[in-house]
């Protein structure tokens, strides 16, 4: 077994003993779940997989699609037409809030289920069947196959739909919702029942993780700031009334829901699936989240860890009798191109153009970051226009262009 | 001017339009602060310094010590005994909100006053005089220069400070605080009585970018995992009813005061310090709060968007007649990591031990993220393990020591 | 013109200066009221009628209907089974709060509109058609004529009444709500779109006034126990968030509309019903409120002054050589029983049997108030027990049967 | 024994049965109450007593002293000056609720903890020492001896009174409450401190019944309005989050306390004091509770019920050759008044002056309510003026003067 595999297989073993929670029982589909099933996928943004468990084992989406239409919606519109409909803040409430705004009946944020319903109704579509198909497609791309409804998880949630349709008619009652409700939320309730499997939501997670780039198929599932927002949205409430504590413990973008299932993402890595059907009382998988922040954990994943754990190369500079040689190192990020710029305006500044000549080396560079790539070529450009000539610049890799 | 001051002062110029907002005048000290005086610096994780407008203005650190006392409260006590008094979820309310639990009187979070007055509490010190010298020695750590009370600023905020003792009274009468109130409320006035300039704010916020150590000046102020949960609570509740709009939009951890002051930070990479008296309807202030916003959308520093804008180098193999060369890129993160590692599965599995051997060349590696840190290990002792003499390590930089 | 009439043209006159308000706008029928038309009604438990203004105007019932449907539940079913499905404490909130308790879903009271509805939904009959034609029997019963709906308020309220729907739902999603939501929402809206004038409004009032018995027709409509439970709700619960200060300025139990009609209830004396539609910030007539208050302090009519304003008969005691006379006065409530029985076990104390006799004059009572009625039956019983022969008791109009 | 004391004897025995509850225990001086120790006691408007158990054992007021310091602030300030301090609406919430206006900080009512200790502050008093001397001397006014405060429980309710403080400095916090707080609250802890017997309570409870003025003694203890007042208050708030279903179910304004005190009113007829110390989740008396929901059934003293229970006497209209006699009835209340002005106006009509003479006896008349005084007088006056001398009134007991 490879590594990876090995190293995912660690982590569901080291929760085996957690025997704690429910399944969820509020239909019988759901009821029936074995809660002795498990199973943890992983996709790189390299498009590379690894699972565990039963991890063809197929579960429906619940809230775990939620993520994933708010990102269309956001993709279609824009994050300020979306915003106009849905708030961003955490509610420090359950999934089930009702958590509107009083005066306008704007729900506080698309992760709790009054938010996700109205995002569900920003899809466009000419009508519901064409919504409907919009937005299966939408999560179909996500991960990667073709994914369907199972009609009769379906059927049990429109018989208990009471709440959610309770939520949408409150929105409706202060034309914060514009849509007929038996529609919208019909459509929700089919969203929710979309089947996958933890290997489908690791595809899926790995997509957000991958800047809306399918990074199996290679698709363009949504735009890049699309994928931003909806790792913001996940980020600061995608664990309703733990949200805080997830960011502070775990610090994974995730989403849960009543299946089970928590897809979670390590920007610029990779995506989780999880699966583990029995629920704590926020109705997030108890092993799914001891999982997570067990990886989390042993392999530093924190969003606000990030720091190298190993000496990061600066900037070196040598001076010789006739010219001073700027050597990059391979990563470009801001602190990098500051200090060159830092040592650009000293250069700038003691004439140093005349007799001797200034080399900039960008031979070892192999990663520009979006915080540094900015900088860099404006000292590129200062220093040209103050040194001219005497400025030479080694760039093998067109680093620059 | 350097091109860090240039793009700095290009960025207070973009917002000096914004005339909105009110200069806090619940006391006297704050009423008279000049709405027009305005100051914003950035100190990288190499200790350079930046910094335009009136970067030596004083003002009172206000709400902005909230996080750097929760640094020390985590860094001596640990995250699970500070959670026991102070909870981790973001409150969507305001920042003198109660927000304590009904049952408990635990406060929902360290960023919200009556958060912030437990956490003070939680400071050791055998006497008040004791915890307020542990204090005012934290937060001159911080900002690397001995800091003082605004003794004036202290006198009134004990006049005016009823809402602050309130909320220490209900948090006394469940015995979640177990401090005279008197003494702890007046220690928490005197640490917003701090007085610091932009300068300051962005050393203390370049202090949690560099993992608890101040880049200026070498110390280590608090230990890495005090200054990420420190982080964490930033990102997710520094805000107040404006964290979730916060993350999404501008998404760097950061605190504002009602001075007019914040502080937010590029983890890894740098803090900012911004100064700007007139506040918004949450008491953030108005161009401080835009400044940070334009610098996150120009330069890309948003947390959730860190992903390489060029292409990242990947793992690249030669295979010649009697040896496999497996070149490691300059950074090595998970997906790199996860790469070799699958790479490694697959030269097992092909038994290609006997007449070839694998060089494994790490000559370029100049990062080692910590998420790719164990995986690499594992991997190289994995093939260590199949392989024996017929594996060779080119680490000339001592990569894996 | 009669007094009461003058009364109650005077009262009308004295608010005609009130300007304020807004006519409710969100069905056109309700928007095109004349905020100008305006009417008063009383009718005595006698069945005396008086009406100043446009009395004959018909409005809808709305809101006014809640409290004669739950008089119609508890009457029905018993006041301890409607109290499992409605609360009987006041919310303080509005009328379209939601207000329901978060673990059963029961709402707080019955008289906002989550209360409304489920009390409407407790009305018995084998289908929609036969509950609603129960209400509407009922209600006119109260009236004392037959009352219509007006279908063009009931198709408006259709389009409009989202949030209603929303509370029905809610309260579905608990299963504290059985019945099937269009239904019950389709009923409570038309028991809302019923026609009255302000003249239909005090006979209903008087109804619940005059013990359930309606005064004009002289049909019992609900028990005593029913009108009385009635009365409490009314009383505390009636002008929703107001409902306080209506108890303390105004005291009367009374329900407002937001068509603009007020139902109010002197408890043995009289109903009032009043009409002007220009609403308050609550949802109650502007003018209306203000009428009903000029009334109740310029008539006394506070449910807590009733104590008489001239001096009250004292129980007469004479002393003659042979007996003693004990002639009690008009009125007997609970003080004078006790003043009789007092006096009682004095006589029985002293032994005076032997020589003189005892008499009980009652020849001058007229009222028995049920707070008296126990204790004189008891005290003349232990008289007896104690005197036998001695005892003589006076009674003409046979108060003692 | 006397009936009455067997009556409130009964009602002891009947509930002895319960058992539930407990005895509050923050302070040591409750927790050591003796639960089966009870009294019950009623004092009438006559000034007659009865009491049954330990009548004599003393307990603190607590709770029980609000109304009674309520009525003193109205007395004083009038009921316009208080509500701007404190409002008059039931909240729905527990005794230590914060429930204050988020914008001003004014309680929503005087029965809270909260709105108590505002209506202290508001008791003149040109320092703490008056303020108290002048508190005490009402409260044993009320009670007709002079009451003294436990200063033991005093000391121990200063010791963790927290929350009442927190509650106070939050009132502070807004300007609503200009005290300073550890004077208002000391003076709130020692007027919940005075010690008083279950006789007390009815003698306190019998001088609210009969509008201000202690029957016992005959002191005039506050004005008719602040009497009614107080009644309102309590009757929609005086029990907490129980005020509804208690004026439902029992009908008498009432205040209880945590020491096991409850003071319940029958306006007009007599007070009431019970004790007994175990408590419901409520902090009500579970016995004491059912005690006065007994007698409220048992003798039919519900608020709202206080209709006749055998037939009035109505006007008897005798129409002779020469005179038409209108024989008022020995009350007159509204409804009498109603009936004579409704006469009279007809009389009027048929122009019956000129041959025949009217007669209006009022020899049997006893009582005229207030509600009926003003009418009588009026239609009397109406009479004159139409008919003159032809109108005879027959007045013996000086009814009209």
């Amino acid at each position: 077994m490879d590594l990876v595999s090995e190293a995912l297989g660690q982590a569901l073993a080291a929760t085996e003993s957690l025997d704690g929670g429910e399944v969820a029982d509020y239909i019988p589909e759901l009821a029936e779940a074995d809660r002795h099933r498990q199973a943890l996928a992983l996709v790189s943004v390299a498009g590379h997989d690894y699972a565990v468990g039963d991890a063809d084992h197929e579960f429906t989406l619940q809230s775990v699609s939620k993520p994933f239409v708010y990102a269309l919606a956001v993709d279609e519109l824009g994050i300020d037409v979306v915003e106009r409909s849905v708030g961003s803040e955490p509610s420090g409430e359950a999934f089930n809030a009702i958590s509107l705004d009083p005066a306008t009946g704007r729900p506080v944020n698309a992760m709790i289920n009054a938010g996700a319903i109205m995002t569900t109704s920003l899809i466009e579509g000419s009508d519901t069947g064409e919504r409907l198909e919009r937005l299966l497609a939408t999560l179909s791309a996500f991960a990667g196959r073709d994914l369907h409804i199972d009609e009769q998880v379906y059927a049990s949630e429109l018989e208990t739909g009471d709440r959610n349709r309770a939520l949408a008619y409150l929105m409706r009652s202060t034309n914060a919702l514009r849509d007929n409700v038996d529609d919208v939320v019909n459509t929700y309730f089919r969203q929710c029942a979309v089947l996958v499997n933890a290997h489908d939501l690791a595809v899926m997670a790995a997509t957000l993780a991958n800047r809306g780039i399918n990074p199996v198929t290679g698709t363009t599932v949504v735009g890049e700031a699309a994928a931003r927002c909806t790792l913001a949205q996940m980020a600061s409430a995608g664990m309703y009334d733990q949200a805080g504590a997830w960011l502070l413990k775990v610090g994974m973008p995730a989403k849960s829901g009543v299946s089970g299932g928590i897809a979670a993402v390590d920007p610029g890595q990779f995506g989780v699936g999880v699966f583990s059907p029995a629920l704590d009382e926020h109705g997030t998988s108890v092993r799914g989240g001891a999982i997570l922040r067990t990886l989390s954990e042993e392999y530093g994943l924190h969003l606000l860890a990030h720091a190298p754990s190993t000496g990061r190369r600066d900037l070196e500079v040598t001076v010789r009798r006739d010219s001073t040689v700027l050597l990059l190192p391979p990563e470009i990020d801001f602190a990098v191109a500051e200090q060159l710029s830092h040592l650009a305006g000293r250069l700038i500044e003691q004439d140093l153009t005349a007799p001797t000549s200034v080399i900039i080396d960008l031979a070892q560079v192999s990663t520009v970051r979006r915080s540094g790539a900015r900088l860099l070529r404006a000292t590129v450009d200062q220093l040209q226009l103050a040194m001219g000539s005497s400025l030479q610049i080694h760039d093998p890799t067109a680093v620059l262009h």
